[in-house]
């Protein structure tokens, strides 16, 4: 009996390490593919330099929809659709113009309206100026030192979080919320530093957001470069205007579309390992690494799996979402529907944080489900992917967290990311071919393992 | 009794345990220091905007010899000093001519002399081309098939390689080595395709070097676009001609420096702790990341541990080593005179890698000091350091293996390394702010641990 026992045993053994073994090499056979015939890249090369900025609502964003269709079609798999989804629809309106007037010197400086601001007055809008950190600060100022005034929220990205997401987390805020607080006190205006860690002279724009009930005031971001001068003035105690002119619109809502393909599960084809990134983007750039780098890394995770004719036993679907940046209209739109389909999405990949080296992943779900996924840890060490760890998921697939679904964040170098974020330097050359491949296998190989595995209950 | 014993136990996890934490409170103190006030960008900013390539013995090289002993006096370190070091002295002449001739239609094609080639004839030198993947295909097809031709080694670089050092390890020495190998089979010149993983019009040059007893052919390097169209003309039997012109020349060797400065050790003044990387460059480009940002981090460890008022145990010296690419003579001058000094090189940490997101450190030691440096690997995990391992330490600390000195190699992501390795493309834009500064975080972070603690005997 106590023979049989240990052979047992042997043969457990055995069959794991056999079963490691196998998909070792699978994960090996997918890296190659990726490194050697990738096709990410020239993807991300026509969607950025052919089709640009395409914020929802825009021809391009239609176009860019048309663009991932047709080569998910092309790409021969079992079904590509398109889920009709409603979008704001806001615009920039003509460039806009910046100045600063010190001692009655006037210069220029480089803003861009904050998505989803109101405009100014078509001569633009001129005011005092009055410089806060956050929002203690300006609460402290109070309607006495505020009213009629342009607030200039000069609240910098701090250098020493060594993930620069976290910088982000803690900044962004600021951008996004203040324009009501600040109307609250009387504010005219608003001017917010520019959500990045590099020094130069592209305003980043990025969503706010209005409360209804308080008036409306246009926002605007600067430059860090114009920021620092706008600052200075002020620290010298020089009288300081700042003024500004431009003419966004909020057009009504329109229709657009997720773009989606999918390779049909071979033994539980109603179970969906989602891969995804958003197709909109901010339309001062072309868009390449938020986030077209990671609509082209989901397609590649298509293509992979053709090209090495793997059957998967779940079915993997691949999500261009629409309207991430303005909105998350996309995003809810997927969650909504799935809600009522009888295809479950167990799991989500989503990359939407440039495509750089790929470091990890982070996840978000249950115990259980966290444990299992981290157990596939050093199957990616060859592959130099450490950060394997409960976090966030993403923004689009966050929506699905209700309904069970492990969310995964596919986690990049974040060094480079806000040099470019949102701004006019989002552009191809930004995106080192490799780093988006590698990207792009990292999603693969887990996308096929929980194909292969499931998820935990 | 066992009181006692316990107690004892208690104290001692006490003490090491608050040890840990003060250890992990500086490291916090050195990043952030760096990645707040860092010096290190603008300096390579100089080195590559104001000076640029600077190849041992040209003019160049001696302004960067001037510059960083200037820099590092501001410092007010306790001593900065050069060492004479006699160095070969290779110029380039003349912007080189690449063409082909297909079906008698001539096209031009990038290239560039390698380093350490002869001349050719000053009308250029033209001759039917042969192509070969390596050294195996070349003694194949012999002397018949070779003589009076001009080879082109066309071995690419392998994308799936993970770390592309190792697809550079394994292709590299076709770049230096063919040219006597070829000339043996009486081949008249050389053409190597460009040791790069892009696919660009940029030729990458790099060492080569010659047996004295074969004659010597000139040999240069073809962009990776020039190799792919020379390549499929021949694929398709056409006749091709490949031609060259180009007008180096090897001067008398000539007296140069390795730059040195060190903070004296306040307990251990005799025991020094090495960073480094290597001044001199290739003058296609203005060698920023090879290995001008090696240079300016190690630079900036000295300039970290001024701000931070750290005084050493042990003395803490930085090298920027002469002659890294077409000799080593510096660093094996520093490693000749080092075995007369009465202070002791313990450690040498080399960034000789680019200036990249650092990824960890790579150890070549006895097995004692390697075991006890991988157990700091705990105290990087902050800032994102996985990779702590045995492997290479650098090209200029190497000659101080014999000597018992722990060499260290920073491990930056290698992904865009090779992308302007030794090409025209090796520019300051290329290098991105934080990554350089979290590098020499990095360095300054693991010299001063291994300042505090010594290395195992």
């Amino acid at each position: 009996m106590r023979k049989i026992y240990w052979l047992l045993i042997c043969l457990i053994c055995v069959v794991h390490a056999s079963a490691q073994q196998n998909d070792s090499l699978m994960i090996r056979k997918i890296y190659t593919e990726a490194l050697s015939h990738g096709k990410c890249y020239s993807w991300l090369d026509y969607l950025s330099n052919k089709i640009g900025g395409r914020l929802s609502g825009s021809a391009k964003s239609y176009q860019a929809v048309n663009f991932v269709e047709m080569e998910l079609k092309m790409l021969q798999v079992d079904s590509v659709y398109l889920q009709k989804v409603m979008v704001p629809h806001w615009i920039r309106g003509n460039k806009e113009q910046g100045w600063i007037i010190v001692n009655e010197r006037k210069s220029q400086v480089k803003i861009c309206a904050l998505g989803g601001s109101i405009a100014t007055p078509s001569e633009g809008l001129s005011a005092e100026v009055i410089e806060v950190y956050d929002w203690v600060e300006m609460e402290k100022l109070g309607k006495e030192n505020i009213k009629g005034k342009i607030v200039f929220m000069n609240h910098p990205m701090k250098p020493e979080f060594i993930n620069t997401f976290e910088a982000y987390g803690e900044a962004s805020k600021y951008r996004y919320g203040t324009a009501s607080k600040a109307a609250a006190l009387g504010a005219v205006g608003l001017v917010v530093r520019s959500l990045t860690l590099a020094l130069d002279d592209y305003p980043h724009t990025g969503v706010m957001g209005y409360v209804d009930s308080l008036p409306k005031i246009p926002a605007c971001a600067i430059s860090t470069i114009g920021a620092e001068q706008l600052s200075s003035a002020l620290k010298k105690g020089l009288k300081s205007y700042f003024g500004f002119s431009m003419s966004p619109k909020i057009l009504p809502d329109t229709l657009s579309y997720n773009v989606i393909g999918e390779i049909k599960g071979t033994e539980f084809p109603n179970e969906v390992v989602l891969v995804g990134g958003h197709l909109d983007a901010w339309e001062l750039g072309d868009g390449a690494q938020d986030d077209g780098a990671g609509v082209v890394q989901a397609m590649e995770v298509l293509r992979i799996m053709k090209a090495l004719n793997i059957q998967p036993k779940r079915t993997i679907r691949c999500v261009a979402f629409m309207n991430e940046e303005n909105g998350g209209k996309g995003g809810a739109k997927y969650a909504e529907e799935s809600k009522t389909d009888k295809r479950k999405t167990i799991a989500a990949i989503e990359s939407d944080a440039g495509g750089y080296s790929p470091r990890g992943f982070t996840f978000k779900g249950n115990e259980e489900q966290i444990k299992r996924s981290i157990g596939w840890k050093d199957l990616f060490a060859p592959y130099l992917l450490h950060v394997w760890k409960a976090g966030y998921g993403g923004a689009d697939i966050n929506h699905l967290h209700d309904q069970g679904t492990l969310l995964i964040g596919l986690s990049p170098d974040s060094q480079r990311y806000f040099d470019v974020h949102h701004a006019a330097t989002d552009t191809f050359d930004k995106v080192n071919k490799r780093e988006l491949e590698l990207g792009a296998a990292s999603m693969a190989a887990l996308a096929w393992l929980i194909s292969e595995y499931g998820v935990a209950p």
